[in-house]
């Protein structure tokens, strides 16, 4: 296991160092300056740029040449660094891979612009792709679709914020919030590589599975993970009321009365202490919410892994196999 | 020329009310519904629709069906929407076509939220076209390059409020703010029609100037229009310091110190009298300033009907020619 795991981030490093470069040649110096440079500032600064690695690794999975997918890579980074800027508006984070967000650094007005220029930029970008004109529209459709869901589910994140929901709401918001843009992503790589239609969707599947996958263990993480290594204060996402898959399980299976109260003392109340919080996650423990939520995140990576049967081996299949094991396999 | 500019109207709201049911047909009833809701606002509203006209008539004074053109008409029209509702956001406006604005009725992450979403779905309508691949790659080229350039334009406006600046800044903001957007919904037009490469750039070419011609008219009548029919106020233009072709004419040519005086006590000064706004008004007039601004919206529409001798005649050309007409010869 942790071969693999060591081999998914060395992978990943490898595929996004070879990204830098192309994610650095498609903003001219333009005016007006201010916005030409609140745009690079995201993309520029790293992230772990598993999307557009997901672009490549698909399109080698395949067959294709992974050169041809690099435009689309660099599009679907954009992508998802716009809307990493219009989410930090939003939710008025001040600080993001180390540096301030755009709002806080050029105001609401260059956040709203360098988020809309991103996404234009990242559309252009698709528009200039040396592709057949069909194979064009078929990328279009899914990029398309999955901004429009991404939408939907980032609103849906807003209006249930502190709000406990159902559990097949908390899985919907997930996979438009996080899944849909890495299936895309996936999918789009597999059709510029020249998949058939077959393969492209399951390949889809795969990067649908695993980003709810990725997204679960989060949360897993959130409420069980050493708070040294996420960088996460403990109890965060409890004091946050975050409806995660554990508070979900809970919510339907707790049947102390006393137990009940412990876990919703601190839901949502940013005042609760530390013991309180470690006391709510005893529950949590003691209850198997927190099994709960590790076998579903497995259950999805086992679900991502099962699409795969369709592709030859090759190193991005292997690379599509770790980073599934990754998914759920990390302490931070 | 009272019959054209009738006739200008007139054929804008035919196109328009042929435009209400496509406009109203490509959001589905979807969750979460006040991102629905709040994305269908603006759209459905109505409001002039001339860019989406534009491109109905460039695609039928080419020769094309109008119908084949629908869909990238809805997407134009949803992508000036979009940029409305961020627009109204970043300017703190809270009326629009007689509604309160979505971060006003909303809040601002829907405000934000619901013009992604309208981005995401223009570009959703333009990949299911019933079109050729490579058409659909000409037209996403101008769309997209528009859609970055407006961005560029609104950063602008925003970095120049309230500051005198050259005559060229102030039509280069102008042209990415307003006309590039009319010139790709022209060309996108023409390229679904089945226009060649030369007509596409006369058309567009036309549009950019009527674009230009457009908003100079706009600004005099900022200045010089009848504020009982224009529904400004006299003066608002000048009090908050915009800084129009009227303007920096005034700036280069007012040899007058007390008149320089007069002007430059209203401009950005929100307190400034009605009486003191009417001085300034006269010192523009006497200067030529008025007259200046009216010819170079002029000399632009005339620019712009010049560009339309590659097409054959046809009411669309027609409407073409009057639509330009009309840009400079209305009261609101």
């Amino acid at each position: 296991m942790d071969g693999f795991v060591m081999n998914a981030k060395e992978y990943l490093k490898k595929l996004s160092s070879e990204l830098d470069g192309p994610i650095r040649s498609y903003i001219a110096d333009e005016e007006p300056k201010n916005l030409i440079e609140s745009s690079r500032q995201y993309p520029y600064a790293g992230g772990k740029r598993m999307r557009p690695a997901m672009v490549l690794a698909a399109c080698g999975a395949v067959g294709g040449r992974t050169e041809d997918a690099m435009p689309l890579a660099v599009a679907i980074e954009y992508i998802h660094n716009f809307t990493l800027i219009h989410d930090d508006l939003m939710d008025g984070d001040e600080v993001r891979r180390g540096m301030t967000t755009i709002h806080v650094g050029y105001g609401m007005p260059t956040a709203v612009l360098a988020g809309d220029a991103l996404f234009a930029k990242a559309f252009q970008i698709m528009a200039d792709m040396d592709i057949s004109g069909e194979k064009l529209k078929e990328v279009m459709q899914y990029v398309t679709l999955s901004v429009w869901d991404l939408a939907r589910g980032q609103q849906m994140d807003v209006n249930n914020e502190g709000k406990l929901v159902p559990e097949e709401v908390y899985i919907e918001t997930i996979k438009l919030k996080t899944s849909v843009l890495f299936a895309a992503a996936a999918a789009g790589g597999a059709i510029v590589g020249g998949a058939d239609k077959k393969t492209v969707e399951a390949i889809h599947a795969y990067a649908l599975d695993l980003g709810l996958g990725f997204q679960m263990f989060d949360d897993y993480l959130g409420v069980a993970g050493d708070p040294k290594k996420t960088g996460k204060s403990a109890g965060n996402d409890l004091r946050k009321g975050k409806c995660t898959c554990l508070i979900t399980h809970a919510m339907r299976t707790i049947t102390d009365e006393k137990d009940m109260a412990k876990l919703k003392s601190v839901l949502g109340n940013l005042d609760a202490t530390d013991e309180e919080c470690a006391a709510a996650t005893e529950v949590l423990r003691r209850n198997g919410s927190i099994d709960y939520a590790l076998s579903l995140a497995r259950d999805k990576v086992e679900s991502a892994k099962s699409r795969l049967g369709v592709l030859a081996d090759s190193e991005y299949k292997d690379f599509m196999i770790a980073l599934a094991d990754f998914a759920i396999d990390r302490e931070v």
